[in-house]
């Protein structure tokens, strides 16, 4: 497997040289090659998905998981599409971060390059397998896809389509590669092929995030993992909180910036506790509180740590009244993910304090957590969202997946 | 150990909430005030030095290795300037990095923050542990230092006179510590310090730079293994050339800017490789070539692939004639270690395939290789050469050493 895998990506460093060179007209022809072929091929992409789904149902899969394994006609059709939007954004190769002309009469200029081979390790979402390789492609860089074993069957129609449009379109077809899902340690292989692959993102649950960031020696970018908080303030508009909470937790709960964990200053508690509570137990969601938010309702369950520290991606929340902004940005610093906080306040003071308080990747004034999402944001296209500080941090586009090379020109300077 | 440099990450991670929103006059200041506190302690550093250089040479050190560990009241008056120097550079934190209205009222903006706390891994170069506080100090960061066994003394005469200035201007101490380096077991605790530690720098040889690498579970950036190529093109003015061949070869021989590989296309080979190979002899140098350089003169040494791979640091180069500029580009994209790659040419086709072509983090065109410097870019201060892609690629400075966030204020805005 080994050397399946590092063959592969070997093909792909060669389809990179290419790529890198190869102008944004040609990329979005192909583009929209592979997105007319991807329409084209539904059937043909329905049904293996079929077949997985089967195979899924009978392994006596979760519905929830099964849903997201799950493609019809309007699914293809929506990452077709998404596509086409990537053929619509700008190329972020070739622009100049920065230039000058320094003391010396050298011309410097740091341009930006693709990446080179980018390996995406990702559970069973088979619209990743397109999103990812249109977002590589534009950037100029090949893509190992590891996805799911679950998804398999639908990942290998939906990569077979993409390459015999990449090669109608006068691209390499190995800009786009598969890596086989029925070994666990194809995974490992990708991860570890460092000075053939220049970067993997790992996209799933925590579980899958960790063991890549441990066993990783290729550098990686840590997606996606939200305990995302909403701190409701003492000077807070009480029904913009009510929203707020109520929208960023329900509004989609499996996602990375749906809201986990709710604190409410001491000030507003009497009068915000058990309004909230109410609607979220309207809402059927079960609160996981401390003693105060236990005391407004027996419905409310008791909170421990790993309730504070919990992704629930699911209609649970966590909560607790802290007596201070203080208190909820050493909360926020102790359990978060670092992913999204939320601040309710009309205080420009209390804004500013959460703001520089807490250290996650964006925070959030007067808004939900749900609006760390790169379209929300107008980047467009989205790979995943960055819960690291190297590299990116926050939603990662096209620029993202780039890296500069700085270009000094002389007329025979030496030191 | 391990418990000990955790909580030395800890009591840095109190450090970094507090320069986090240290204003820059502040820390400049304490710049300042360090710089000031280093020279007025040169006695104390020297006399710990002395007995650094005393133990090395005892164990049979080497005299470059001693020299690079060696400090007089030069050599401390020179990174005292470089604490003002840094001091007069602009403060990073809080830059605005992109900003918009989004078409939904949101008013976004991505600002540019402290990485947190950054660990150094290095060799016995006691300048490193007054420029890398510096740098991580202006830049709102804490640093953990864990330097060389080898200059343990220096680095803590160093440390110590630091923090007490730090003190006195109204900073924390544990904004710069040292990790102890009398057990190898420190780095190890250091780099996988994952959610205490936001980023190791290792610095020094490649072995310590791949162990890094290998065993880190903190995000790391790579630095300064440079296997540096210079180019002479058919088109290339030949005077030049051999400036730049010697000048990048025998400058500076220790620096990862150096040349360590030179190649020649055929077209010109005739003629420039019988005096580039006398103009290196006679400075000293052992050239290691192909059969091409071979026939040339009877003191060139045959070329292996590990002298085509090799980072000499010293009096050496490896040399080969190509046929075509793909094929120098192609060598080059084997053995080079993606620092940097000079070409010397007058043909703007050339230049433009060349500098596309490689995939390294500078290219030079009729320059030296030696100009990959921070100070010769006019970054300012440096705190390493990246050779990786991922977050920053080439000479680091203060911009490098920090992260962004997004924040995003809305009026109570829900999806």
């Amino acid at each position: 497997m080994k050397d399946q895998v590092h063959a592969a990506a070997r093909r792909a460093r060669t389809a990179a040289a290419t790529l890198a060179v190869t102008h944004r007209a040609d990329k979005d022809a192909a583009l929209h090659a592979m997105a007319d072929a991807l329409v084209a091929g539904t059937a043909a992409i329905v049904s293996a998905n079929d077949r997985d789904v089967e195979a899924a149902r009978a392994a006596g899969t979760g519905e929830n998981v099964v849903d997201r394994l799950r493609l019809d006609a309007g699914r293809v059709a929506a990452f077709a599409q998404g596509l086409r939007d990537v053929a619509a954004l700008p190329d972020p190769v070739g622009e100049v971060v920065r230039g000058s002309t320094l003391p010396n009469g050298l011309r410097m200029q740091q341009v930006r390059v693709p990446m080179g081979v980018i390996g995406m390790i990702y559970e069973g979402r088979p619209n990743v397998t397109a999103d990812a390789a249109a977002i590589c492609l534009k950037a100029g860089s090949a893509v190992l896809l590891r996805g799911s074993s679950s998804a398999a069957r639908s990942n290998a129609a939906i990569i077979d389509i993409m390459r015999e449009a990449l090669v109608g379109a006068g691209l390499p077809a190995d800009a786009v590669q598969q890596i086989p899902a029925d070994d666990r340690s194809s995974a490992t292989h990708l991860m570890q092929a460092r000075g053939l692959v220049d970067l993997v993102i790992p996209r799933g649950g925590a579980g899958l995030i960790q063991a890549v960031v441990e066993q990783s020696t290729v550098p990686v970018i840590e997606t996606g993992v939200g305990n995302c908080h909403v701190y409701v303030d003492a000077d807070a508009d009480l029904d913009m909180a009510l929203d707020i909470v109520l929208n960023a937790k329900t509004h989609r709960t499996s996602v990375c910036n749906a809201a986990e964990s709710l604190l409410v200053h001491r000030a507003v508690a009497d009068v915000f506790v058990p309004r909230v509570v109410a609607a979220l137990h309207e809402a059927g969601v079960t609160v996981h509180g401390d003693p105060a938010f236990c005391a407004t309702d027996a419905a409310v369950v008791e909170a421990t740590d790993d309730d504070h520290a919990a992704e629930y991606l699911s209609l649970d929340i966590s909560a607790r009244v802290v007596e201070s902004i203080d208190e909820a940005i050493a909360h926020i610093r102790t359990f978060s993910s670092g992913h999204t906080e939320a601040i309710v306040t009309s205080s420009l003071a209390a804004s500013a304090r959460f703001t520089t308080g807490v250290d996650s990747a964006a925070v959030m004034v007067n808004a939900s957590t749900r609006f760390t999402d790169g379209g929300e944001l107008g980047f467009g296209a989205e790979i995943g969202i960055s819960t690291q500080k190297l590299h990116a941090r926050g939603p990662m586009g096209l620029t993202e997946m780039t890296t500069t090379t700085f270009v000094v020109t002389g007329d025979g300077h030496v030191r």
